[in-house]
């Protein structure tokens, strides 16, 4: 699988196969299962990565934590690609690739039970290069420690979350793309990225900032996801019946 | 249980307890599980009845067939309405009026394991009356018969499914609520409704539709469900990041 | 399996296997899934049909119609026996029987895909008499039809339904033990079905009213389910607490 | 989806999505849900159905019963063709083709909530002759109708059970391919479905009969299922282990 | 929700959305889910939270482990509070209340996506104060460090995990509230908790262990669950049906 | 429970009760859960527990990882066995015994929910002993370390994964048993296991290595899973069919 920047990804926070293979149907280059926020139970996130593999679209998994035994399983389980949350060092970053890569660049077990399905015979020979492994920068340790986070070997790229490292840098409003203070943050995410050979990534709400961010150059763009769509849809729908 | 008239309406094809939660704290009047055509299994149909009455809204349930032991099963597990497809006739609509009253006026059997919890102790001697028993017409023998199907004894309103109508009558196009085929159909139901004492229900995708049926003196008016929410609010989003 | 009469039953209206096996293991005699009233899907039902079957407590259906797909189902799913509702005549009967029994006897299909886990290789010789097969009384017409229904060959018994029963005659409580427009009925239940061979059941909800039906000579007593355990369970608790 | 025949078919009577992947990952042209006798419930037939949509394996599915509800929403579910059981008459397969075909040909209501995905835009005017549509010969009654069940207008083709047909007529084994009796109703079949322009299917156990059905010109074989292959693997593997 | 002290508890063990919203309605002021001993997955959580909201009884959670990512689903499930087990040291109850508070005060990440339909639009700037967090004191660690635990900024409480705690430190018997042993245990935790402004709460199984609790002065009072309340009601009817 | 070693046993990598059930009734001696690698949760893991109980196979299981609520939650849920991955060193052995014993042994949590229906009411002071812990030696450092984590007090087993130790060795092919690298590593682990007086465990694919493998004195020889049986059988059978 030969994947090609930049791709528009999408995320899925609810935890059913049908909303899944739905949302697969639409057109999104990547979806990506959130497993950290998204409720999404071991069981149901089979289901949705089946559900997406009905289509050509890239399954990814933001992960629920840096915990090599749910990175390993979810790799197992077919996942392309992996987006971990809560990194805050370099050693954290390798940490987390050594979970996604086998002896002897890294300590994953073997037995990829549906990930050869789609990976082939060759599989233990390939995953460790063709895994997507993006380390998220959404704690302000993490974006002090960018440079020594960007340089650790075996990272696929750099995926920023802009909500919480918002938070976590204290500023005024959350994920407000129309700050200096956040633009200013993305571009030097994109220089040491750039620098480094990192691919970019970065989480958005709005349309039009997710327009932006291609613009400024990231290689994958989050849009939101169902539950998002599925309020506004029905705010929009209330609004027009009751006029 | 008061229902004050008229109510905005939204149907649930999603088997999932998040999804109808999340929708059920939107601000819909009452919200259809769509057991028809929604894939909803049983074990999903009870978790989604349960994250509907988090809120206010009043669940209903569209069966699956006009089946005895089906209706029964969803009143049990606090359906407060049946709106009941495939009704060709009055013996059809006394059947399915039947199979949702405690004898004597019906055949409905004890057991309102779940509904006892929202109807209170004195569920059997009150249910046969609070419970909104819709038939559906859509098809062309169900239009033909509609007075002797508006008769019923015990019947709550006549609900207007327009796609498999405008199949069943053979009309040039599928729900054209637009032509007047298809609003002298619905002006039909409403007289004979009217005359009758009935309560009246109708499908629309469109908002623009649904108002119209608002404004025309409809009662329970539904627009959509989230698969459609999500596909047109997927395919706008995939359109803003092309641009 | 050669079962020894009379025997205490219980009914699982929780779609549980985890309460199904620790009811197992408190001593019933058997269990029977209320597939009726229960809100038990099929998925549910197979598990806690294992969950019985982990014990030597023997797993009955209560079926949720009398229809031959779903009376089929559940034997294959490996049920040692059927109380069948809604037996109106000895027609019905007739159909309840016939399904849950191999040609030339009966029309059910072959594939005991579960069953014969239980029922060994000779299971398609053997089912035909195995499975208990009890017809419920439960409504006027039956209990009018009850010499002919309990003449039907192949039947195993006759259940009383005493809610059920009790509001299709209009008596003026429901399953009233103590009155004798009830006890009437069972003996005449009793008698008819000592003239025909056939073994007799009943549902209680309360422990004095099955000791009172085992001792008329009840052979399968049915007390209560764990829903009125658990709501009388708590309602204790609750009150002293507040004491 | 053009279907060029004949076709190497396998049932699936295990209840998992994985299974199904699994086993739509191994070759075979087509796959078909056992709804019978496979105890498997609405939310897993979907996902089965999603699993086996990962390949390009054909998703069919054995109906549980020739009842509408269940015909219709397994066509909804995304089956793409039904092999329907129970078959006694022309009347139960016309009324089989009827639930299958959307008016004015049938009965079929319009909510093709997954179907669509596969079928695309115009699916309503193509589903009718697409969907494949197989009547099983299995029991007496059916075998001695069979040039009228082969007359039915939208018939795809005629499928043979032979173990409930063995049962009906009373052969002496079940299934006995070598047995003249058998043989000759195969051929008798074979000449019907090809005097009426129909396809023919039959249900195997063995490869070799597999084979020889294949050799005589069947369309659509089905050899085993899981069940018989984790039977048969695990007897061959303890045999091996107890040298 | 500002909650009223004292309350009475009731952990639920049974992975089951039925008897959640069952015992949701008998009239706990609250119900704690045992994700530690109650064999209670993701999705079967988050539809007992849901059945638990049906009522206004304050849905808790008795986490499986102090561990950042389970604490942080549990919260973004709509968890109103946690009771933390394993606690051993101040250092521990640090981790604890920090996992549970999004910074600056601790490192929870954003993403409330079912707390939020509770916890309103403010629930970032709200949540971090209103979420109840209980220690458990049920290790010899936990107990000899009892000051240091109280007095970790942001815990709202401490609670007495008796059958572990007699265990680790000991005791002769498991949680005999009649022993002067346990007695003293309590007190002592009554005294550092008034002295440090926190709530208490104690895990009992006997009604009558519990009213004592409640008269020493415990804020939250947990008595039993419905295994026990189970296993008990079947024990008394199956004795009752053997006299 | 008193078990008799050598034992054959088989790892359940399908998320299933049914198959579950299926493979206990073959005649296993032990069946063992893999929660590593097989994509198995928690509500499926404790139906597949009850489905192996309903005979006298002995049900163990493979740990996702050496992490205490973990190895809690699957004794509380009955297993009789664990089977623990990535142990590196004495004190990771250390650290898994401990959590799988209670004070003053161990850390291990009071609460056995399932583990007591069939533990019995001693469970507590039994437990301890009676549960199986095999240690995995699948990496480097454990084999370099096999002495010391022999040693350490509690452990009942040593149980070699040859897949990740041939990867972590860096041994030319993986799992190769006729290597005499392979051989010498099994001989060494058999020596130091005699010589402290602990059972021995092994994973094997092919019958052939398994026979070898009890030759050799192992005391519970795995030889593959359902995937495996599955995948050759279809392999198998569409060969035939091809013919």
């Amino acid at each position: 699988m030969d994947i090609q920047f930049p791709i528009n990804n999408f995320f899925l926070t609810t935890p059913s196969n049908w909303t899944a293979e739905l949302m697969a149907h639409t057109g999104f280059d990547s979806l990506t299962l959130d497993m950290q926020h998204g409720l999404i139970d071991l069981a149901t996130a089979v289901s949705m990565l089946q559900a997406i593999s009905t289509t050509n679209s890239i399954p990814l998994v933001r992960a629920r934590w840096n915990s090599p035994p749910h990175l390993m399983q979810m790799l197992d389980a077919g996942a392309r690609g992996i987006i971990c949350p809560m990194i805050y060092s370099a050693q954290d970053t390798r940490d987390f690739v050594s979970a996604c890569r086998y002896p002897p660049e890294g300590i994953r077990s073997f037995g990829p039970i549906r990930a050869q399905l789609y990976g082939g015979s060759d599989y233990f020979e390939t995953a460790n290069d063709s895994i997507l492994k993006f380390a998220m920068i959404e704690t302000k340790e993490a974006y002090e420690n960018l440079e020594e986070v960007a340089s650790v070997e075996g990272l696929t790229g750099i995926y920023v979350g802009p909500f919480d490292l918002s938070v976590s840098l204290g500023l005024k409003k959350k994920a407000d793309f129309g700050s200096p203070e956040l633009m200013n943050i993305l571009k030097r995410v994109l220089e040491v990225a750039t620098a480094t050979g990192l691919k970019t990534g970065v989480y958005t709400i709005h349309p039009s900032d997710a327009q932006e961010m291609k613009a400024m150059g990231f290689d994958l763009v989050s849009c939101g996801d169902e539950t998002s769509i599925l309020k506004n849809g029905a705010a929009n729908l209330l609004k027009a019946l009751s006029e």
